[in-house]
């Protein structure tokens, strides 16, 4: 353990109180939810942005809503790594997801500038305004803008209280048709590197506080719709029904049994709504939405194509009409090579819980933004071990102070020695 | 048929023409949709006030919304007979069901009051201002305050935007203090008549314009709330997820199987919430409805107790927890022998479409307002034909012009033969 840094008890105690704190910034006053541009996350944004300034940084707000920070290298001609994760959470989340990537990085600048340390390289810390996407169905927002590729159709995309994304971008004091302004230039940026919470129970089964990501699962998002017959639930013989929920019913338990085959592959009914539903009532249109994800591509193709012929199968059998449309997809990403070997060292160097056999790697289940920057720039990824059974996007998720300290002391490590691949 | 009757297809175009005009009182601009003590609502009964007025009826509203007419018998000592149906609806409900039951009552009044005909009994016509209960998830409210069985706690129930029934009756001008007050004499009661739209395929298939109903089937309805666990829809392995939403869809398929098992027993689950679901999440919270029916209560309390022991083995297997709430509950109703006689005679007394064997005699799948009075009085129904397939609770609902005229002559030939049992 390198003696110039602090206790990883201390480090990891601080950066679990940013987290508490930065928690309280949420949308509703009996759990932590924190949507795009809703008044508790620019609280949030104004927070972050203080936390980056006293850690030596200078800090913009990008046309999406985005805070960057960044740390000059000792030449200003030096490429910049670029770190960061996203500060939206999904409703009813865990305060760990995402927040854990801001304020790891923050720390470790801050360390540097305690110390009036610069590297060889720039360093940017940037905390993504939208990456769950809970309040417009969206994914990904932030960094897609940030590499250039928002889809301007978003921007009539309503939220559930039917305020459109245009106007609550406005609302919060951005200009819409600037979006295209919080575009960086990728010449610059030398690497993508992403702290973040495992959200899953393997390091905690193995008894490691990090690992490296090999890869990020590739995964797509469908919207199905079913018009059956409404009909009056007291005279409507069950032979003759054409009940949308029953059809949807046996869709969600097919795409459940198709997607248990086994491997990584998943796929999950999250969200199912009965319009104009009431009790008495046999329900005529239904709306639910269906998420398969697979570490292989080709693993995950296969398996949506069965599912959604199933689906399909059970329409024509109960005389339902089933309409299906992507609103989401993104392939797997590969971590970089060179960038996994140097976080494995990093991870070696400080004496975290490990195996014998050194850091571990695996692949991640879950999307992050790293996805989308792998599309442009080398990426990888530093997992940090979840607690409670390796539960998340869910007020249980926890991490344990010694693991948050040890991603930092490694994270530290790991800027400290890194060189650019030839 | 009796030469002094107006033009049947003159009575049932003018009834038509009354239910679209009542249909323009709708809560929502899309759909017919009117729910208790909305400003639609209060429009409506507004209306149906001055329709009764019209046909000679000195007009009253009771403590619980409901608008009542009455038109006094040729001697001040004689019994009531009284009729009615609901006003309210269910969400984008169909413009006949209940309101048919207002309109073919006020226009049999309003031909005895046009040739100044009084009867050896006075007539009531009711019409009740919530019976479906969309808002507050109530059923059958208005005629059981009628009885004097209102049921105080209902007060604090809320709708979907949180207000109280309280607060709803006190913002339409209603003193919920006074509802006791809504509560009748049933001694000077002979009898309660029910004219409503069969809501079924029965009459329709058979080519009957009418029908006399013979019991109308007991109902239960309940709310399963299912507890599983919430998780990251990326990370979490099919085999570990306690997953609300399948768990529930497997019970939606159990309570379907279970009700199919043949005779006029039926199971429809209306309505199912996945509490905070998003798309990227596991659910972990679902709430849904069941509503089972039958025309026998020994039959429909059998298949509740399988039904629901195979949503507990479902709870069970998938770790899922189940708690399960009773929310309505109304055993089967026969009608009275002698109303349902003198119903056939009626029907038989003028020369609509039906069997040469008589009058068609069928029970009725859907609770109505008539099986909460035939626990006080003697209480009898007469159907008219739905067309389009038979298909209520839904726009397509349609009543044909000719046999709402029909029924029209149908009821003034039973309210001028009614004689009380002895």
């Amino acid at each position: 353990m390198d003696a110039r840094l602090p206790s990883r008890t201390a480090l990891g105690r601080a950066l679990l109180e940013r987290a508490a704190a930065l928690a309280r910034h949420s949308d509703s006053a009996e759990h932590y939810t924190r949507t795009y541009l809703t008044p508790a996350h620019r609280a949030a944004a104004a927070e972050i942005a203080s936390w980056m300034e006293r850690a030596g940084m200078a800090v913009r707000v990008d046309a999406i809503g985005s805070v960057i920070g960044r740390y000059e290298a000792r030449s200003a001609d030096a490429k910049t790594l670029l770190m960061g994760s996203h500060f939206d959470s999904v409703r009813n989340g865990g305060k760990y997801d995402g927040v854990l990537g801001i304020l790891v990085p923050i720390a470790c600048v801050a360390e540097l500038h305690a110390r009036g340390e610069r590297l060889a390289h720039a360093i940017e810390v940037a905390a993504f305004a939208d990456e769950e996407g809970a309040r417009f169905q969206t994914s990904f927002l932030a960094s897609r803008a940030m590499l250039g590729r928002f889809d301007p159709a978003l921007l009539d995309r309503r939220d559930a209280e039917g305020v459109s994304l245009r106007d609550a971008m406005t609302a919060a004091g951005l200009d819409p048709a600037r979006i295209p302004e919080a575009a960086i230039d990728t010449a610059r940026i030398g690497a993508y590197v992403e702290v973040h919470i495992e959200q899953g129970p393997v390091l905690l089964q193995e008894g490691s506080a990090l690992g490296v990501v090999t890869g990020i699962a590739g995964g797509t998002r469908h919207t199905l719709t079913l018009r059956g017959e409404a009909g009056h639930a007291g005279t409507v013989p069950m032979s003759l029904r054409h009940d949308a929920l029953a059809a949807a019913a046996e869709m969600v338990l097919a795409i459940e049994k198709r997607c248990s085959a086994g491997g990584s592959l998943v796929g999950t009914v999250g969200l199912l709504q009965v319009k104009d539903g009431t009790g008495n009532v046999i329900p005529g249109h239904v709306q639910f939405t269906a998420d398969i994800r697979a570490p292989d591509d080709a693993t995950r193709e296969a398996a949506e194509e069965d599912a959604f012929a199933a689906c399909e199968a059970i329409a024509q059998r109960r005389g339902v009409a089933l309409e299906r449309v992507r609103t989401h997809s993104v392939r797997a990403a590969p971590c970089a090579d060179w960038l996994q070997h140097a976080l494995a060292r990093a991870i070696e160097a400080v004496d975290a819980p490990r195996p014998a056999a050194g850091a571990r790697r695996l692949p991640s289940g879950a999307g992050h933004d790293a996805m989308i920057f792998a599309e442009a720039v080398d990426a990888g990824m530093l997992f940090v071990r979840c607690g409670a059974g390796g539960v998340s996007h869910n007020p249980a998720e926890t991490v344990d102070a010694e693991d948050a300290g040890a991603a930092a002391q490694a994270l530290l490590a790991f800027l400290r020695a890194l060189r650019w691949p030839r």
